[in-house]
């Protein structure tokens, strides 16, 4: 029986630390760089934690799909930094720099590939030459199908919603 | 016998013509306007159907978010773009421009306020000062944290689906 107990309590406390281990998703390496890199720029904490962060928390509020765009945007907007900090970084920081930058991309290549291209999409229509007459014929053009598929998307939501209601409705 | 047969027709073809009206989101008198401005811009049909639409629909293959959520950008772009034609636009075209700006405003501040505040955090992202030591420091503060979140939200959805398919997977 003691023995048993203890066999039982062993594998409880494995369970936990893998558990523990697995919960966290960032490796310890990265963690140690990031820390590193940190004390090279010696910005002073009163400056660190302003109260602005660079990336507000608000989209994190919305739903799952709308977080993982996001976070997307955010790692997107990681790669950019990181290679222009390695661009101007001295030889001490370069293979740092470059670890987390690859951290990021593999990140970025392995989980958020639709969000990557919805976000090329996105930034290809910051692009529309909008003082151009023929765009802005073709726009027009193009309008009927594209306002009819933006209200009708919108309206299979609600019909959803509705039916949803209907359903969890305890009945009289 | 016959006027309950006859009244049971009316009352189908009514049904049929009112399903008709609601399954199109476009209102007659958008469609109307639209053609009447792409008939004021004389743009030859060589030159409008030249195979690259404005909007690719390239985006419109993802799932139904990825779709919400690029259609946020095109109401957005619609808006700048009307908002631009309008300022260079002749008094002739100005009601018919301005009714169809109204449209867009409508239907983007009724059904795409979570995609719109999306589409701002997105833009925002662009606007990161890279060359400045401070923020390149404060991200660096705030990527344990982000690197996290990012990898578990894209791990759950994993999780998710892998439980799903245990649950459809049909037992021997």
């Amino acid at each position: 029986m003691m023995v048993s107990t203890a066999r039982a309590m062993v594998c409880l406390s494995l369970c936990l630390c893998v558990c523990q281990v697995s919960g966290s998703h960032i490796p310890a390496r990265m963690n140690k760089t990031i820390q590193d890199l940190l004390e090279r720029y010696k910005i002073p904490n009163k400056e660190r934690f302003n109260g602005t962060p660079v990336f507000p928390m608000d989209p994190l509020n919305g739903t799952t799909e709308t977080k993982r765009t996001f976070m997307g945007g955010v790692l997107e907007t990681y790669e950019k930094l990181l290679g222009q900090m390695l661009e101007a970084c001295d030889d001490a920081a370069r293979a740092d720099l470059s670890y987390i930058l690859k951290k990021i991309q593999m990140l970025k290549r392995s989980s958020y590939q639709e969000q990557s291209k919805l976000l090329q999409g996105l930034h290809d229509l910051g692009n529309v030459q909008m003082d151009d007459r023929i765009i802005q014929s073709k726009a027009l053009g193009e309008l009927p199908w594209l306002y009819e598929e933006a209200s009708s998307l919108m309206q299979r939501r609600r019909r959803r919603r509705q039916a949803r209601k209907l359903r969890t409705r305890p009945s009289a």
